[in-house]
């Protein structure tokens, strides 16, 4: 018999970290090495089939960063460890983040290799902070990626999250809900989300629904008595079409009632096919504002697929392979020093090589506004005295400058940003990058520091 | 501006469901169709490549049923929403869950479209609990089948979990860094994971620690001195082969002071060849003791590359492709309502059919133990009266029978289980699917009911 772990103490989200933060913390800690650091988090390139990225996930950062704090349980856990220090401990329980962050805003349209988010602040407080830093931004900028491709793809018809059951955890499901209505979603089926983040929520009923009643159509009746004007039927359960007939019936007593059926959902099945065969049916019978909803293993490369036949679908329910970003599950994000007490460092790893010092981002625009591509420099110089940087501060010594934008500004952002992106750069499959280009000065600064690093080293 | 969000009252988990399942509760209520239900939770064939699952999850489950209650802050929120009556909130206000749990233990062997988990209970509980139960033992058993493939890739040689970084979102994280020790794996980096659940934990240095000083030989001694027998030293970071010699260097200043440098870490390039270098000039100065170490963006696949090729690699640290299962980051799922009011229920739609009545799950073996397959009947019956039967009621009326085992016995069992596997069964690439077949029984039964839904819908 095992105690309940529930009594145990539980680690705070501060030390949702990886081990070799604290062993470096200490070593640097032992050895005087505290300087201030600066780092930065940047996409490798692009997974196939992406052709930009859409960033996300600072605001989580941002309150991670202010909340940084070992409770006093997360030190009793870490002592128990026995690999640390006490008096190292006794310093790690006064750590809290006291640095500056310069990021994207949530929304911005981010190129390859540039910068996402650099922090600047004691070493051992902005080497700690890698592990969530990675963790939120990766996810959620992935996520919002896919969400946009889905909202492109889907042209002029709406499209809603209904992935929480499959996407990865609670955590990712949360997080979907917020970045898909960022890049466009009309809602989330995610209550928690929806009631968090003040997200539009979609439902309509699940085939247990249908089936725990005796025939489908009492099931219906149910619904709509309960549910009115806000009723969506889910039709496939035993056949499609018969279910879609048996919709029209309650449709039509519902009208006789003064109400309006909302929509039949799909979810199995043909649906190109089958929404043919709803719409069809639902004009004849007069029902004509009825809406087609459609669900079911749908991707933006389906959705695409059924916008272009000409589908008579009006809005989509995506769930699973849009919420683990199903063809590309994964990016080659990296948070790498690139300064440390003023002196600019990088790795030189095959493939993996860095760019050294803290960077800003400018971006080039034809006349009409459209974007054009992304110049990486140095921090402190521009390419022109008005160019407006895309790193923006917005946390200073440890605290936010100014509160979080509120999610439907973020969202317009996005909008914004997606508006002057060209054409090619979305395409869904084999899409133009999105370019980046490393400014003459960063080159000289990459070439000074790469030969210091060789001749210190040998090599 | 906007009031920080942390200031609005914050949904409890227990909001962590899909909108439909309150709608439908509403219309449950509202009807008085509120007799008890069983749902069955299955994964409908498998993904490419993989022959088996491992079940993981419950855990979580049996925490969440267990817990099930909406706070007064949820029902204020939900009633904000306008869609619910005020009525239904003060009996929601009440609902905790007062079910039954048959299911497969941790670390079982599961096999395709059989139970892994039924729960019995008033349809309201039932119904409302399948988002979580979903989101939470799809996580949990495709990462655990995942890490298990690593496992049996690696061999010989240990594996760590190196993914906290850029699994979807920190709960994955967590739970990833669980199931994969509960497959095999040695520990995690993840702190508070390891803290949570007791996994040894692992870590190393990051590039950043060998870049912030000036030179790397000056890195290494700054962690070889805080760490001494723990040294882990990552050698990649200008030149692996100047690295490794930089290693050698403190390794035998190191072994002077009377202490053991345990391992270089390589984590780029051509691993194969690296480690082979790192092997032979290691053992060249004497320090055959110290293992050689190897990350950087592996999988299962590569894992069985390098130890077919007989890379003299101690041990693997994997993370982003692991942890989110990257060739196959979802499942085919489905949490159904099997039973209502003890009347067999299933839906017909195309692809997704399902089996009425609540079920067991029957293990059949060969004389020397191994699995042969999974034999699925209706739960009232049994293959032979002294028949094991693999799921087993583990909470009635809402509360666990027994205390969770401990995560040793779960891995324990997973060990065992996994020794049973036919190899087969296990092979990386184009497995043979472990099998299950429906019983007699229940095929007759599912015709039966099949037939019955026909012929009351009129199909």
């Amino acid at each position: 018999m095992q105690p309940n772990s529930s009594h145990l103490p539980k680690p705070s989200l501060t030390t949702f970290t990886d081990l070799y933060q604290l062993t470096m913390a200490q070593a640097y800690w032992r050895s005087g090495h505290t300087a201030t650091a600066t780092f930065s988090m940047t996409f490798r390139g692009y997974p196939k089939d992406r052709g930009y990225y859409v960033a996300a996930g600072l605001q989580d950062v941002l309150t991670y960063l202010e909340g940084l704090q070992f409770t006093q349980d997360d030190i009793g856990l870490l002592d128990g460890l026995g690999i640390f220090d006490k008096a190292f401990l006794r310093f790690l329980s006064q750590v809290r983040f006291e640095g500056d962050v310069r990021a994207l805003a949530e929304g911005t349209i981010c190129a390859h290799d540039a910068p996402v988010i650099e922090v600047t602040a004691p070493i051992i407080q902005g080497q700690f902070a890698e592990t969530y830093i990675l963790n939120q931004i990766n996810l959620q900028t992935m996520l919002a990626t896919k969400a946009a491709r889905c909202v492109f793809a889907a042209r002029d018809k709406y499209v809603v999250d209904f992935g929480a059951r499959r996407i990865h955890g609670t955590d990712a499901a949360n997080k979907f809900a917020r970045v898909s209505y960022i890049a466009g979603f009309a809602g989330t089926s995610n209550v928690q989300a929806g009631l968090t983040y003040g997200i539009p929520l979609y439902g309509t009923m699940a085939h247990s629904f249908v089936t725990s009643f005796e025939q489908e159509v009492d099931s219906f009746r149910a619904y709509a008595k309960t549910f009115s004007n806000g009723t969506t039927l889910l039709v496939d359960t035993y056949s499609t079409e018969q279910g879609v007939r048996n919709a029209i019936r309650v449709g039509l007593e519902m009208a006789q009632r003064g109400y309006t059926l909302r929509a039949v959902r799909l979810d199995s099945g043909d649906l190109l096919e089958l929404s043919r065969l709803a719409r069809r049916v639902l004009d004849e019978a007069g029902l004509r504002t009825v809406q087609v909803f459609a669900s079911g293993g749908l991707d933006e490369f389906s959705l695409e697929g059924l916008v272009s036949a000409g589908a008579p679908i009006d809005g989509f329910g995506v769930g699973t392979k849009v919420g683990v970003s199903a063809d590309a599950p994964w990016t080659d994000c990296a948070y790498k020093l690139v300064e440390y007490d003023s002196r600019p460092v990088l790795k030189l790893s095959p493939g993996k090589a860095t760019l050294p010092g803290p960077k800003q981002v400018y971006r080039r625009k034809a006349e009409d506004g459209m974007f054009l591509g992304d110049t990486i420099t140095n921090a402190s110089s521009s390419p022109a005295p008005d160019a407006r940087p895309l790193l923006e501060l917005v946390m200073k010594a440890g605290k936010r400058l100014r509160p979080d934008p509120s999610l439907n500004a973020v969202r317009e952002n996005c909008r914004r940003e997606f508006a002057a992106l060209p054409e090619p750069h979305k395409a869904l499959r084999l899409p133009t990058p999105y370019p980046s280009q490393i400014s003459p000065d960063l080159e000289l600064i990459t070439e000074e520091a790469s030969a210091e690093v060789r001749l210190r080293e040998g090599l």
